[in-house]
Protein backbone atom coordinates (compact mmCIF):
# COMPACT_ATOMS: atom_id res chain seq x y z
CA UNK A 1 0.00 0.00 0.00
CA UNK A 2 3.25 2.37 -0.28
CA UNK A 3 2.07 5.19 -2.26
CA UNK A 4 -1.13 5.87 -1.89
CA UNK A 5 -0.38 8.08 1.39
CA UNK A 6 2.35 10.59 2.62
CA UNK A 7 3.32 11.43 6.41
CA UNK A 8 2.69 15.34 6.71
CA UNK A 9 3.00 17.76 9.66
CA UNK A 10 -0.55 18.93 10.53
CA UNK A 11 -1.84 21.23 13.41
CA UNK A 12 -4.48 19.93 15.23
CA UNK A 13 -7.50 22.03 16.80
CA UNK A 14 -9.77 20.55 19.29
CA UNK A 15 -11.46 23.58 21.41
CA UNK A 16 -9.04 26.03 22.67
CA UNK A 17 -5.98 23.52 22.16
CA UNK A 18 -3.58 23.35 19.38
CA UNK A 19 -0.91 20.65 18.68
CA UNK A 20 1.29 20.03 15.94
CA UNK A 21 1.09 16.53 15.12
CA UNK A 22 2.08 14.04 12.12
CA UNK A 23 -0.55 12.72 9.96
CA UNK A 24 -1.05 11.36 6.49
CA UNK A 25 -2.90 12.53 3.41
CA UNK A 26 -3.81 10.55 0.59
CA UNK A 27 -2.02 11.07 -2.70
CA UNK A 28 -3.42 12.70 -5.59
CA UNK A 29 -1.82 12.68 -8.48
CA UNK A 30 -2.36 13.43 -12.00
CA UNK A 31 -2.54 10.01 -14.89
CA UNK A 32 -2.68 10.78 -18.57
CA UNK A 33 -3.64 7.61 -21.05
CA UNK A 34 -2.48 7.72 -23.87
CA UNK A 35 -3.90 5.26 -27.02
CA UNK A 36 -2.09 3.42 -29.47
CA UNK A 37 -3.71 2.63 -32.26
CA UNK A 38 -3.73 1.75 -35.94
CA UNK A 39 -5.77 3.36 -38.71
CA UNK A 40 -5.16 2.95 -41.97
CA UNK A 41 -2.34 1.08 -42.03
CA UNK A 42 -0.92 4.20 -40.03
CA UNK A 43 0.09 3.94 -35.72
CA UNK A 44 -1.03 7.21 -33.84
CA UNK A 45 -1.39 7.77 -30.29
CA UNK A 46 -3.68 9.66 -29.03
CA UNK A 47 -4.06 11.44 -25.26
CA UNK A 48 -7.64 10.25 -24.30
CA UNK A 49 -7.63 11.61 -20.98
CA UNK A 50 -6.39 12.88 -17.97
CA UNK A 51 -7.83 12.03 -14.45
CA UNK A 52 -6.14 12.87 -10.73
CA UNK A 53 -5.98 9.80 -9.25
CA UNK A 54 -4.26 8.45 -6.12
CA UNK A 55 -1.26 6.11 -7.51
CA UNK A 56 -1.82 2.04 -7.57
CA UNK A 57 -3.06 0.00 -10.00
CA UNK A 58 -2.65 2.28 -13.11
CA UNK A 59 -2.89 -0.13 -15.32
CA UNK A 60 -6.36 -1.24 -13.84
CA UNK A 61 -7.21 2.81 -13.88
CA UNK A 62 -6.66 2.56 -17.68
CA UNK A 63 -8.02 -1.03 -18.77
CA UNK A 64 -11.19 0.27 -16.80
CA UNK A 65 -11.23 3.24 -18.05
CA UNK A 66 -10.86 2.32 -21.62
CA UNK A 67 -13.76 -0.51 -21.35
CA UNK A 68 -16.39 1.51 -19.57
CA UNK A 69 -16.11 4.38 -22.60
CA UNK A 70 -16.57 1.50 -25.11
CA UNK A 71 -13.33 1.74 -26.32
CA UNK A 72 -11.59 -1.54 -25.53
CA UNK A 73 -14.03 -4.52 -25.43
CA UNK A 74 -11.90 -7.82 -24.52
CA UNK A 75 -8.84 -7.81 -22.54
CA UNK A 76 -7.41 -9.36 -26.08
CA UNK A 77 -7.54 -5.41 -27.54
CA UNK A 78 -4.53 -4.69 -25.53
CA UNK A 79 -1.21 -5.41 -27.41
CA UNK A 80 1.00 -3.89 -24.15
CA UNK A 81 0.08 -1.04 -21.59
CA UNK A 82 3.19 0.56 -20.64
CA UNK A 83 4.60 3.81 -18.37
CA UNK A 84 6.10 6.12 -20.38
CA UNK A 85 7.46 9.67 -19.80
CA UNK A 86 7.50 8.85 -15.72
CA UNK A 87 4.85 7.72 -13.23
CA UNK A 88 2.36 9.20 -14.56
CA UNK A 89 1.45 8.77 -18.06
CA UNK A 90 0.52 5.26 -19.27
CA UNK A 91 0.30 4.23 -22.63
CA UNK A 92 -2.08 1.36 -24.03
CA UNK A 93 -1.34 -0.03 -27.32
CA UNK A 94 -4.02 -1.79 -29.18
CA UNK A 95 -3.56 -4.76 -31.06
CA UNK A 96 -3.23 -3.98 -34.47
CA UNK A 97 -6.38 -5.69 -35.86
CA UNK A 98 -8.40 -4.04 -33.76
CA UNK A 99 -10.66 -0.89 -35.04
CA UNK A 100 -11.96 1.70 -32.84
CA UNK A 101 -14.07 4.47 -33.42
CA UNK A 102 -12.30 7.92 -34.05
CA UNK A 103 -15.95 9.82 -33.33
CA UNK A 104 -16.21 8.25 -30.08
CA UNK A 105 -12.34 8.92 -29.29
CA UNK A 106 -13.03 12.73 -30.18
CA UNK A 107 -15.80 12.64 -27.82
CA UNK A 108 -13.50 12.21 -25.19
CA UNK A 109 -11.70 15.89 -25.55
CA UNK A 110 -15.43 17.15 -24.42
CA UNK A 111 -16.07 15.32 -22.01
CA UNK A 112 -14.96 15.09 -18.58
CA UNK A 113 -14.25 12.40 -15.80
CA UNK A 114 -17.04 13.33 -13.94
CA UNK A 115 -19.01 12.90 -16.22
CA UNK A 116 -18.02 10.11 -18.59
CA UNK A 117 -20.42 10.01 -20.87
CA UNK A 118 -22.44 13.02 -21.60
CA UNK A 119 -25.86 12.50 -19.75
CA UNK A 120 -29.15 12.52 -21.86
CA UNK A 121 -27.06 12.01 -25.04
CA UNK A 122 -25.32 9.27 -23.31
CA UNK A 123 -28.59 7.63 -22.70
CA UNK A 124 -29.43 7.78 -26.37
CA UNK A 125 -25.96 6.79 -27.22
CA UNK A 126 -25.71 3.56 -25.15
CA UNK A 127 -29.27 2.41 -26.60
CA UNK A 128 -28.41 3.06 -29.56
CA UNK A 129 -24.97 1.27 -29.29
CA UNK A 130 -27.27 -1.84 -29.05
CA UNK A 131 -27.11 -2.35 -25.03
CA UNK A 132 -29.60 -4.15 -23.99
CA UNK A 133 -31.47 -3.91 -20.59
CA UNK A 134 -29.79 -6.92 -18.32
CA UNK A 135 -32.22 -9.96 -18.11
CA UNK A 136 -33.24 -10.14 -14.40
CA UNK A 137 -32.77 -12.72 -12.11
CA UNK A 138 -35.31 -12.57 -9.19
CA UNK A 139 -34.24 -12.74 -5.85
CA UNK A 140 -30.43 -12.87 -6.89
CA UNK A 141 -28.85 -11.16 -3.95
CA UNK A 142 -30.34 -11.86 -0.54
CA UNK A 143 -31.07 -8.50 1.89
CA UNK A 144 -28.55 -10.29 4.61
CA UNK A 145 -25.65 -10.63 2.83
CA UNK A 146 -25.98 -7.08 1.19
CA UNK A 147 -26.02 -5.15 4.71
CA UNK A 148 -22.85 -6.71 5.59
CA UNK A 149 -21.19 -5.41 2.63
CA UNK A 150 -20.39 -1.72 4.19
CA UNK A 151 -18.27 -3.50 6.91
CA UNK A 152 -16.42 -5.88 4.65
CA UNK A 153 -15.33 -2.71 2.82
CA UNK A 154 -14.24 -0.75 5.65
CA UNK A 155 -12.06 -3.49 7.08
CA UNK A 156 -10.32 -4.06 3.53
CA UNK A 157 -9.95 0.12 3.03
CA UNK A 158 -5.97 0.36 4.25
CA UNK A 159 -5.70 3.68 3.15
CA UNK A 160 -8.84 5.08 4.31
CA UNK A 161 -8.37 4.19 7.75
CA UNK A 162 -4.81 6.10 7.26
CA UNK A 163 -6.12 8.69 5.72
CA UNK A 164 -9.92 9.08 5.92
CA UNK A 165 -9.43 10.87 2.68
CA UNK A 166 -10.02 7.83 -0.24
CA UNK A 167 -12.68 6.37 -2.01
CA UNK A 168 -13.40 2.79 -1.96
CA UNK A 169 -15.29 0.42 -4.86
CA UNK A 170 -15.54 -3.41 -4.46
CA UNK A 171 -16.85 -6.06 -6.68
CA UNK A 172 -18.73 -8.98 -4.22
CA UNK A 173 -20.11 -12.38 -5.16
CA UNK A 174 -23.68 -13.49 -4.23
CA UNK A 175 -22.69 -15.12 -1.16
CA UNK A 176 -21.16 -11.45 -0.24
CA UNK A 177 -17.36 -12.27 -0.34
CA UNK A 178 -15.45 -9.15 -1.60
CA UNK A 179 -14.09 -10.23 -4.91
CA UNK A 180 -11.92 -7.12 -5.19
CA UNK A 181 -11.28 -4.17 -3.79
CA UNK A 182 -9.77 -0.66 -5.04
CA UNK A 183 -9.08 2.53 -3.31
CA UNK A 184 -8.94 6.34 -5.20
CA UNK A 185 -8.98 9.77 -4.12
CA UNK A 186 -11.97 9.57 -7.27
CA UNK A 187 -14.88 7.37 -6.68
CA UNK A 188 -14.85 6.81 -10.40
CA UNK A 189 -11.47 5.87 -10.27
CA UNK A 190 -11.71 3.20 -7.62
CA UNK A 191 -14.22 1.79 -10.16
CA UNK A 192 -12.36 1.90 -13.00
CA UNK A 193 -9.83 0.02 -10.99
CA UNK A 194 -12.28 -2.50 -10.17
CA UNK A 195 -13.64 -2.88 -13.73
CA UNK A 196 -10.00 -3.31 -15.11
CA UNK A 197 -9.01 -6.28 -12.55
CA UNK A 198 -11.85 -8.02 -13.80
CA UNK A 199 -11.65 -7.22 -17.20
CA UNK A 200 -7.86 -8.92 -16.88
CA UNK A 201 -8.75 -11.90 -15.05
CA UNK A 202 -11.04 -12.55 -17.84
CA UNK A 203 -14.02 -12.10 -15.27
CA UNK A 204 -16.38 -9.52 -17.58
CA UNK A 205 -18.99 -9.01 -18.02
CA UNK A 206 -20.14 -9.30 -14.23
CA UNK A 207 -23.01 -10.62 -14.16
CA UNK A 208 -23.03 -12.85 -10.97
CA UNK A 209 -21.37 -9.99 -9.15
CA UNK A 210 -22.68 -6.57 -7.22
CA UNK A 211 -20.48 -3.53 -6.82
CA UNK A 212 -20.33 -1.70 -3.72
CA UNK A 213 -18.99 2.02 -3.89
CA UNK A 214 -18.28 4.72 -0.86
CA UNK A 215 -20.42 7.74 -1.01
CA UNK A 216 -23.48 8.39 -3.55
CA UNK A 217 -24.27 7.11 -6.80
CA UNK A 218 -23.85 9.01 -9.78
CA UNK A 219 -25.14 8.97 -13.51
CA UNK A 220 -21.21 8.44 -14.65
CA UNK A 221 -21.01 5.11 -11.87
CA UNK A 222 -24.14 3.45 -12.95
CA UNK A 223 -22.90 3.60 -16.55
CA UNK A 224 -19.24 2.21 -15.70
CA UNK A 225 -21.64 -0.40 -13.16
CA UNK A 226 -23.45 -1.20 -16.49
CA UNK A 227 -20.67 -0.91 -19.09
CA UNK A 228 -18.97 -3.79 -16.55
CA UNK A 229 -22.43 -5.72 -16.43
CA UNK A 230 -22.99 -5.77 -13.10
CA UNK A 231 -26.25 -6.77 -11.82
CA UNK A 232 -26.62 -4.65 -8.67
CA UNK A 233 -24.97 -1.33 -7.77
CA UNK A 234 -25.17 -0.24 -3.85
CA UNK A 235 -23.92 3.26 -2.22
CA UNK A 236 -23.47 4.20 0.84
CA UNK A 237 -24.81 7.56 0.42
CA UNK A 238 -27.66 8.99 -2.23
CA UNK A 239 -27.94 8.23 -5.86
CA UNK A 240 -28.93 10.95 -8.79
CA UNK A 241 -31.99 11.13 -10.41
CA UNK A 242 -30.12 10.08 -13.51
CA UNK A 243 -28.47 6.59 -11.98
CA UNK A 244 -31.93 6.16 -11.76
CA UNK A 245 -33.16 6.62 -14.44
CA UNK A 246 -30.44 4.50 -15.92
CA UNK A 247 -30.83 1.66 -13.59
CA UNK A 248 -34.40 1.45 -14.30
CA UNK A 249 -33.88 1.56 -18.05
CA UNK A 250 -31.49 -0.89 -18.25
CA UNK A 251 -32.39 -3.46 -15.08
CA UNK A 252 -29.60 -2.87 -13.01
CA UNK A 253 -30.62 -2.91 -9.21
CA UNK A 254 -29.52 0.49 -7.49
CA UNK A 255 -29.37 0.51 -3.69
CA UNK A 256 -28.31 3.57 -1.99
CA UNK A 257 -28.35 4.95 2.05
CA UNK A 258 -27.02 1.28 2.42
CA UNK A 259 -26.35 1.44 6.73
CA UNK A 260 -26.97 -0.67 9.06
CA UNK A 261 -29.41 -2.99 8.67
CA UNK A 262 -31.38 -1.06 6.02
CA UNK A 263 -30.79 0.50 2.50
CA UNK A 264 -33.69 2.06 -0.15
CA UNK A 265 -33.82 0.30 -3.42
CA UNK A 266 -34.26 2.74 -6.15
CA UNK A 267 -34.10 0.40 -9.30
CA UNK A 268 -34.68 -3.37 -10.18
CA UNK A 269 -36.51 -4.28 -6.83
CA UNK A 270 -36.85 -7.71 -8.02
CA UNK A 271 -33.17 -8.87 -7.74
CA UNK A 272 -33.08 -8.41 -3.87
CA UNK A 273 -34.56 -12.11 -2.57
CA UNK A 274 -37.48 -11.62 -0.13
CA UNK B 1 -35.80 25.14 -5.09
CA UNK B 2 -37.67 23.73 -7.61
CA UNK B 3 -35.52 21.39 -10.25
CA UNK B 4 -32.83 20.59 -7.97
CA UNK B 5 -34.87 17.39 -6.70
CA UNK B 6 -37.56 14.94 -7.79
CA UNK B 7 -40.32 12.68 -6.22
CA UNK B 8 -39.21 9.05 -6.85
CA UNK B 9 -40.79 6.01 -5.34
CA UNK B 10 -38.43 3.62 -3.68
CA UNK B 11 -38.46 0.74 -1.50
CA UNK B 12 -37.02 1.33 2.23
CA UNK B 13 -35.80 -1.75 3.27
CA UNK B 14 -34.85 -1.87 7.46
CA UNK B 15 -34.04 -4.66 8.96
CA UNK B 16 -36.74 -7.80 7.50
CA UNK B 17 -39.24 -4.80 6.95
CA UNK B 18 -39.79 -3.85 3.52
CA UNK B 19 -41.74 -0.75 2.40
CA UNK B 20 -43.03 1.55 -0.72
CA UNK B 21 -42.40 4.92 0.39
CA UNK B 22 -42.51 7.91 -1.79
CA UNK B 23 -38.86 9.76 -1.87
CA UNK B 24 -36.96 12.58 -3.11
CA UNK B 25 -33.56 12.54 -5.21
CA UNK B 26 -30.93 15.32 -6.36
CA UNK B 27 -31.59 15.77 -9.90
CA UNK B 28 -28.14 15.23 -11.92
CA UNK B 29 -28.35 16.78 -15.76
CA UNK B 30 -25.54 17.36 -18.00
CA UNK B 31 -24.69 21.19 -19.16
CA UNK B 32 -22.92 21.99 -22.19
CA UNK B 33 -20.95 25.58 -21.79
CA UNK B 34 -20.30 26.63 -25.35
CA UNK B 35 -17.75 30.13 -25.62
CA UNK B 36 -18.40 32.83 -28.04
CA UNK B 37 -15.17 34.73 -28.78
CA UNK B 38 -14.01 36.68 -31.62
CA UNK B 39 -10.34 36.05 -33.32
CA UNK B 40 -8.72 37.93 -36.11
CA UNK B 41 -11.77 39.81 -36.76
CA UNK B 42 -14.00 36.15 -36.96
CA UNK B 43 -16.82 35.27 -34.31
CA UNK B 44 -16.06 31.60 -33.17
CA UNK B 45 -18.31 29.24 -31.21
CA UNK B 46 -16.75 26.40 -28.94
CA UNK B 47 -17.76 23.59 -26.56
CA UNK B 48 -15.58 24.03 -23.48
CA UNK B 49 -17.03 22.17 -20.86
CA UNK B 50 -19.77 19.46 -20.35
CA UNK B 51 -20.65 18.91 -17.03
CA UNK B 52 -23.00 16.70 -14.77
CA UNK B 53 -24.80 19.06 -12.95
CA UNK B 54 -27.91 20.44 -10.61
CA UNK B 55 -29.78 22.79 -12.45
CA UNK B 56 -29.80 25.57 -10.95
CA UNK B 57 -27.17 29.22 -10.99
CA UNK B 58 -26.27 27.66 -14.32
CA UNK B 59 -24.74 31.39 -15.20
CA UNK B 60 -23.45 31.13 -12.33
CA UNK B 61 -21.97 28.14 -12.76
CA UNK B 62 -20.72 28.72 -16.16
CA UNK B 63 -19.09 32.09 -15.60
CA UNK B 64 -17.30 30.47 -12.36
CA UNK B 65 -16.14 27.85 -14.01
CA UNK B 66 -14.87 29.97 -17.02
CA UNK B 67 -13.18 32.27 -14.65
CA UNK B 68 -11.66 29.37 -12.56
CA UNK B 69 -9.84 28.14 -15.82
CA UNK B 70 -8.39 31.64 -16.35
CA UNK B 71 -10.75 32.41 -19.47
CA UNK B 72 -12.75 35.12 -18.02
CA UNK B 73 -10.32 37.62 -16.17
CA UNK B 74 -13.44 40.01 -14.98
CA UNK B 75 -17.22 39.83 -15.25
CA UNK B 76 -16.87 42.63 -17.95
CA UNK B 77 -15.20 40.30 -20.09
CA UNK B 78 -18.81 38.96 -20.58
CA UNK B 79 -20.96 40.41 -23.62
CA UNK B 80 -24.18 37.93 -22.44
CA UNK B 81 -24.71 34.44 -21.23
CA UNK B 82 -27.58 32.88 -22.78
CA UNK B 83 -29.58 29.46 -22.99
CA UNK B 84 -29.19 27.41 -26.16
CA UNK B 85 -31.13 24.63 -27.78
CA UNK B 86 -33.12 23.92 -24.65
CA UNK B 87 -32.14 23.94 -21.01
CA UNK B 88 -28.90 22.25 -20.60
CA UNK B 89 -26.22 24.29 -22.68
CA UNK B 90 -25.48 27.96 -22.34
CA UNK B 91 -23.97 30.29 -24.64
CA UNK B 92 -21.76 32.81 -22.80
CA UNK B 93 -20.39 35.39 -25.47
CA UNK B 94 -17.17 37.31 -24.65
CA UNK B 95 -17.42 40.89 -25.40
CA UNK B 96 -15.14 41.80 -28.68
CA UNK B 97 -12.50 43.55 -27.47
CA UNK B 98 -11.79 40.51 -25.23
CA UNK B 99 -8.56 37.83 -26.37
CA UNK B 100 -8.68 34.30 -25.10
CA UNK B 101 -5.77 32.21 -25.27
CA UNK B 102 -6.97 29.32 -27.71
CA UNK B 103 -4.05 26.93 -26.18
CA UNK B 104 -5.24 27.13 -23.03
CA UNK B 105 -9.06 26.42 -24.30
CA UNK B 106 -7.97 23.76 -26.63
CA UNK B 107 -6.19 22.31 -23.09
CA UNK B 108 -9.60 21.92 -21.85
CA UNK B 109 -10.82 19.79 -24.60
CA UNK B 110 -7.71 17.25 -22.63
CA UNK B 111 -8.91 17.89 -19.05
CA UNK B 112 -11.45 16.66 -17.01
CA UNK B 113 -13.82 18.55 -14.47
CA UNK B 114 -12.32 16.53 -11.89
CA UNK B 115 -8.97 17.65 -12.15
CA UNK B 116 -9.55 20.89 -13.68
CA UNK B 117 -6.62 21.52 -14.49
CA UNK B 118 -3.77 19.04 -14.82
CA UNK B 119 -1.99 18.44 -11.72
CA UNK B 120 1.75 18.53 -11.25
CA UNK B 121 2.29 20.30 -14.36
CA UNK B 122 -0.64 22.85 -13.78
CA UNK B 123 1.29 23.46 -10.31
CA UNK B 124 3.80 24.75 -12.91
CA UNK B 125 1.75 26.25 -15.10
CA UNK B 126 0.14 28.36 -12.33
CA UNK B 127 2.85 29.55 -11.16
CA UNK B 128 4.38 30.36 -14.70
CA UNK B 129 1.21 32.42 -15.21
CA UNK B 130 2.51 34.63 -12.56
CA UNK B 131 0.24 33.99 -10.27
CA UNK B 132 1.78 34.63 -6.78
CA UNK B 133 1.15 33.38 -2.83
CA UNK B 134 -1.82 35.52 -1.43
CA UNK B 135 -0.22 38.07 1.45
CA UNK B 136 -0.33 36.55 4.52
CA UNK B 137 -2.74 37.96 7.42
CA UNK B 138 -2.34 36.69 10.56
CA UNK B 139 -5.09 35.92 12.67
CA UNK B 140 -7.50 36.44 9.85
CA UNK B 141 -9.77 34.05 10.57
CA UNK B 142 -11.08 32.75 14.13
CA UNK B 143 -11.23 29.54 15.49
CA UNK B 144 -14.76 30.00 17.08
CA UNK B 145 -15.85 31.11 13.54
CA UNK B 146 -14.60 28.36 12.03
CA UNK B 147 -16.23 25.50 13.98
CA UNK B 148 -19.78 27.31 13.47
CA UNK B 149 -19.18 27.24 9.62
CA UNK B 150 -20.47 23.67 9.21
CA UNK B 151 -23.66 24.10 11.71
CA UNK B 152 -24.61 26.93 9.55
CA UNK B 153 -23.99 25.40 5.95
CA UNK B 154 -26.48 22.53 7.02
CA UNK B 155 -29.24 24.98 8.09
CA UNK B 156 -28.63 26.38 4.55
CA UNK B 157 -28.94 24.00 2.27
CA UNK B 158 -32.26 23.32 1.75
CA UNK B 159 -31.87 20.25 -1.30
CA UNK B 160 -29.32 18.16 1.21
CA UNK B 161 -32.02 17.79 3.73
CA UNK B 162 -34.36 16.47 1.00
CA UNK B 163 -32.18 14.35 -0.67
CA UNK B 164 -29.42 13.50 1.22
CA UNK B 165 -27.31 13.52 -2.43
CA UNK B 166 -25.86 17.41 -2.69
CA UNK B 167 -22.51 18.55 -1.89
CA UNK B 168 -22.42 22.70 -0.56
CA UNK B 169 -19.95 25.12 -1.07
CA UNK B 170 -20.19 28.66 0.56
CA UNK B 171 -18.26 31.58 0.95
CA UNK B 172 -18.07 33.07 4.41
CA UNK B 173 -16.97 36.27 5.97
CA UNK B 174 -14.50 36.57 8.95
CA UNK B 175 -17.85 37.35 11.10
CA UNK B 176 -18.91 34.00 9.77
CA UNK B 177 -22.11 34.98 7.89
CA UNK B 178 -22.32 33.37 4.86
CA UNK B 179 -22.67 35.32 2.22
CA UNK B 180 -23.02 32.75 -0.56
CA UNK B 181 -24.40 29.36 -0.33
CA UNK B 182 -25.06 26.97 -3.41
CA UNK B 183 -25.46 23.59 -3.48
CA UNK B 184 -24.71 20.62 -6.74
CA UNK B 185 -24.20 16.97 -7.47
CA UNK B 186 -20.86 18.19 -8.39
CA UNK B 187 -18.76 19.38 -5.13
CA UNK B 188 -16.45 21.44 -7.98
CA UNK B 189 -20.10 22.90 -9.74
CA UNK B 190 -20.76 23.92 -6.31
CA UNK B 191 -18.01 25.80 -6.25
CA UNK B 192 -17.93 26.83 -9.45
CA UNK B 193 -21.45 28.48 -8.45
CA UNK B 194 -19.95 30.56 -5.55
CA UNK B 195 -17.42 32.19 -7.67
CA UNK B 196 -19.70 32.56 -10.79
CA UNK B 197 -22.14 34.78 -8.18
CA UNK B 198 -19.59 36.87 -6.46
CA UNK B 199 -17.54 37.25 -9.90
CA UNK B 200 -21.40 38.45 -11.32
CA UNK B 201 -21.31 40.48 -7.83
CA UNK B 202 -18.22 42.78 -8.24
CA UNK B 203 -16.90 40.63 -5.10
CA UNK B 204 -13.49 38.87 -6.68
CA UNK B 205 -10.49 38.50 -5.42
CA UNK B 206 -12.73 37.12 -2.36
CA UNK B 207 -9.49 38.29 -0.57
CA UNK B 208 -11.85 38.93 2.90
CA UNK B 209 -13.88 35.59 2.68
CA UNK B 210 -13.14 31.60 3.32
CA UNK B 211 -15.03 28.68 1.47
CA UNK B 212 -16.26 26.22 2.78
CA UNK B 213 -17.17 22.97 1.21
CA UNK B 214 -19.02 19.66 1.92
CA UNK B 215 -16.97 16.70 1.44
CA UNK B 216 -13.33 17.05 0.69
CA UNK B 217 -10.61 19.25 -0.75
CA UNK B 218 -9.22 18.01 -3.67
CA UNK B 219 -6.64 19.71 -5.72
CA UNK B 220 -9.21 21.33 -7.94
CA UNK B 221 -11.05 22.72 -5.51
CA UNK B 222 -8.21 23.97 -3.90
CA UNK B 223 -7.13 25.35 -7.58
CA UNK B 224 -10.60 27.00 -7.56
CA UNK B 225 -10.36 28.54 -4.60
CA UNK B 226 -7.00 30.52 -5.64
CA UNK B 227 -7.98 31.50 -8.86
CA UNK B 228 -10.53 33.21 -6.92
CA UNK B 229 -8.61 34.51 -4.44
CA UNK B 230 -9.75 32.73 -1.19
CA UNK B 231 -7.12 32.75 1.65
CA UNK B 232 -9.37 29.84 2.96
CA UNK B 233 -10.76 26.92 1.91
CA UNK B 234 -12.29 24.18 4.80
CA UNK B 235 -13.60 21.37 4.11
CA UNK B 236 -15.84 18.55 6.17
CA UNK B 237 -13.19 15.90 5.51
CA UNK B 238 -10.03 15.09 4.43
CA UNK B 239 -7.46 16.84 1.66
CA UNK B 240 -5.62 15.18 -0.84
CA UNK B 241 -2.01 15.82 -1.29
CA UNK B 242 -1.40 17.91 -3.77
CA UNK B 243 -4.42 20.45 -2.06
CA UNK B 244 -1.60 20.58 0.84
CA UNK B 245 1.05 21.57 -1.64
CA UNK B 246 -0.48 23.61 -3.09
CA UNK B 247 -2.36 25.74 -0.26
CA UNK B 248 1.13 25.19 0.86
CA UNK B 249 2.66 27.44 -1.87
CA UNK B 250 0.05 29.73 -2.36
CA UNK B 251 -0.07 31.13 1.48
CA UNK B 252 -3.78 29.23 1.43
CA UNK B 253 -5.25 28.24 4.69
CA UNK B 254 -6.12 24.61 4.25
CA UNK B 255 -8.83 23.21 7.08
CA UNK B 256 -9.87 19.72 7.12
CA UNK B 257 -11.55 17.36 9.10
CA UNK B 258 -13.89 20.34 10.61
CA UNK B 259 -16.00 18.56 13.17
CA UNK B 260 -17.99 19.60 16.26
CA UNK B 261 -15.44 22.05 18.01
CA UNK B 262 -12.08 20.22 16.24
CA UNK B 263 -10.30 20.67 12.77
CA UNK B 264 -6.72 19.94 10.99
CA UNK B 265 -5.07 22.78 9.60
CA UNK B 266 -2.70 21.64 6.74
CA UNK B 267 -1.35 25.22 5.25
CA UNK B 268 -1.35 28.68 6.64
CA UNK B 269 -1.67 27.93 10.14
CA UNK B 270 -1.00 31.72 10.93
CA UNK B 271 -4.04 32.87 9.42
CA UNK B 272 -5.97 31.26 11.95
CA UNK B 273 -5.79 33.39 15.30
CA UNK B 274 -4.75 31.74 18.21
Amino acid sequence: MTGRSQPIEITKIRADLRESVRDRVAIEEPLEIRLGFETEGERQTKSVSITMRTPGNDEELALGFLFSEGILRACGDVALVKPCQGDNTLRVELESGVTIDLDRLQRHFYTTSSCGVCGKASLDALSVQGRKPLPMQPGQFARTMIVDIPDRLRAAQQTFEETGGLHAAAAFDTQGELVVVREDVGRHNAVDKVVGALLSGGDLPATGLGLMVSGRASFELMQKALAAGFPLLAAVSAPSSLAVELAREFNVALIGFLRGDSFNIYAGEERIAR
